[in-house]
């Protein structure tokens, strides 16, 4: 792990940017020594933060500009008028072969068309996905697409089941990854046209994928696949659905222990156990949704996420950066046997 | 409440039919001892189940007939073959008149589709909804469709809207209970087509209808409104996605309090208290999903309930009898002003 690597940061996306930002930032610092950043946001106060973080300050250059993208723009306006934004120098950074990825808490759909318009698509893929890791009883899996693409026909969910097992063998390292369509039932004739396409596709096509066929919304959390398909539409909902039901089982654990003396009395007792859980279930150990099918790296950190949160969605970009993933998915699109919807040779047409 | 009711019961419908239906109708009449039954399956077996049943035996009649629709049939084919099993023959004596409602814990889209073919739909319904409750931070909501329809048009949407608005009004006794349309943001221009049509009616249209606009997942289990709308495919995707959540969260919480000795001391002190928790989380307890849009009362019991899941399905019917349901929808449509894909009249097609 001597290779260094640099870091892109949209210092003024998000919530509480940028103090959230530099503190995330410095944090990722104890868990990967090896990366420096380019910050990009108004220098003076920047400049200001980082005279009292000096970890930080050794490793850090601030690219200044006073222009930011804020968080209720739409996609459009925002490429128009955010040429000079933060978050687009912090893109472009990657584009010029500066930064090894960028990570941005700003606006989602003005990172996502900035992001597709510098970097680009990979060869092979019609459109991006928003990719990100939840945890499972089994451990974690990844899920996609969370929103970028509210409908998705049989060819972007077929690139999205490629590129997912590639990003979770690479990424999460594991050996043979198994891919689930989500559905409404397990059999054959369930749901959308688009689904049994891509299903059919998916099967016959020989891909070296350890497809496991349709699951449903009760998978998800059981951890029945590693890697979860989905169109934009139906992973947003699944996705909040799952945080909301979270929240409520929260709320009524912690209503139940303080119901009574006893009950108080338990969750003294209990205490560091129920902190280890919250630990493992904790959203900011998942955040850090991946952009999936760019030329480049670019991570979009939630926009209401603390400095911990932050620096785990810096991690997840140093992690795809080191693991080589946009190698591996360049070549694994190289490799595969042509596929209706998946590789743009002639034979991709029959 | 000196009202007497005979409730129909598909005795062979389940994963533990028919012992299962049985103890459920004997605990249902602790709750309800207005109730009467019609007991639709093979006489010899559910007679000698009843011989163990004095109190059931005094209130049930066995209507017999060996024909029973499997799990797994295509609900074509149950339809086709299935004009003397015991499903059909259960919806048979609710359009007779001689029940006031049905419920089956058989194949839900057999029991969809020989319930609208039988019962019809109501005046100015297309298409029957699956709707059911649901525990949340601030009591309890509904929601549908849960999958009866994959795809949903705005006309199907502003129907499921009024339908379960009623249904929140008459049997959860909410006096102006609030309804949302679920999508990927708040925003007017998200989601489908569909949706943003569907929104735009219920603003315009000036219905009677609380409508707080669209909400996210996560707004389901925080309770931020009484009445959720959705497609079949979201709804079923976000509801099943929400039990595997609630069984990871179990699990976790499991986990937790075996892995200390003084979690598990913990765990003996708050007990009671989070057993009243999984009391008031408990899946059983929601159990009965009502198909909404029926000239009829027809509720699906989930296949794998227990004894006390099926009472609480027997439980819903029995509600929605005692309150009236149908006869407040059809008045509402009635009174409702004309609106594009609401009513059958001719200012409907403006």
């Amino acid at each position: 792990m001597g290779e260094r690597l640099t870091i892109a940061l949209d210092a003024m996306g998000g919530d509480d940017a940028p103090d959230m930002v530099l503190k995330g930032a410095d944090l990722a610092l104890n868990r990967f020594p090896q990366i420096d950043y380019l910050l990009f946001g108004p220098e003076p106060r920047l400049h200001r933060l980082l005279d009292a973080m000096p970890k930080l300050r050794q490793r850090a250059e601030v690219c200044h500009t006073d222009v930011v993208v804020t968080g209720d723009a739409k996609p459009s306006v925002a490429l128009r008028t955010g040429r000079h934004s933060s978050m687009r120098l912090a893109i472009n950074a990657v584009q010029e072969g500066r930064c090894a990825g960028v990570v941005s808490a700003g606006n989602t759909g003005a990172l996502m068309a900035m992001a597709k318009l510098v970097l680009k698509t990979l060869p092979g893929i019609d459109r991006p996905a928003i990719c990100s890791f939840f945890p499972t009883i089994r451990g974690e899996s990844v899920m996609l697409d969370l929103g970028a693409n509210i409908d998705c026909d049989a060819d972007n969910l077929v690139q999205f089941a490629v590129m997912g097992e590639v990003f979770s063998r690479t990424v999460l390292g594991l050996e043979r990854p198994t891919v689930g369509l989500l559905n409404v039932g397990a059999e054959d004739q369930k749901g959308h046209e688009a689904l049994r396409e891509a299903s059919q596709r998916l099967r016959d096509a020989q891909l070296p994928i350890a497809f496991h066929g349709f699951i449903e919304g009760n998978d998800i959390a059981t951890g029945t696949v590693d890697v979860i398909v989905t169109d934009g539409f139906t992973g947003n909902v699944a996705l909040k659905t799952a945080e909301g039901t979270v929240k409520l089982f929260g709320y009524a654990l912690r209503s139940s222990f303080q119901s009574s003396f006893l009950a108080r009395l338990g969750y003294l007792f209990a205490k560091p156990a129920l902190i280890k859980m919250r630990r493992r279930l904790d959203p900011r150990r998942y955040n850090g949704a991946v952009f999936l099918g760019l030329n480049g790296i670019a991570v979009k950190s939630h926009g209401g996420a603390d400095a911990l949160g932050f620096a785990n969605a810096i991690g997840v970009a140093v992690d795809m950066a080191l693991h080589g993933f946009l190698d591996t998915v360049r070549e694994e699109f190289h490799r595969l046997p042509p596929v209706p919807g998946l590789t743009p040779s002639p034979a991709a047409a029959q």
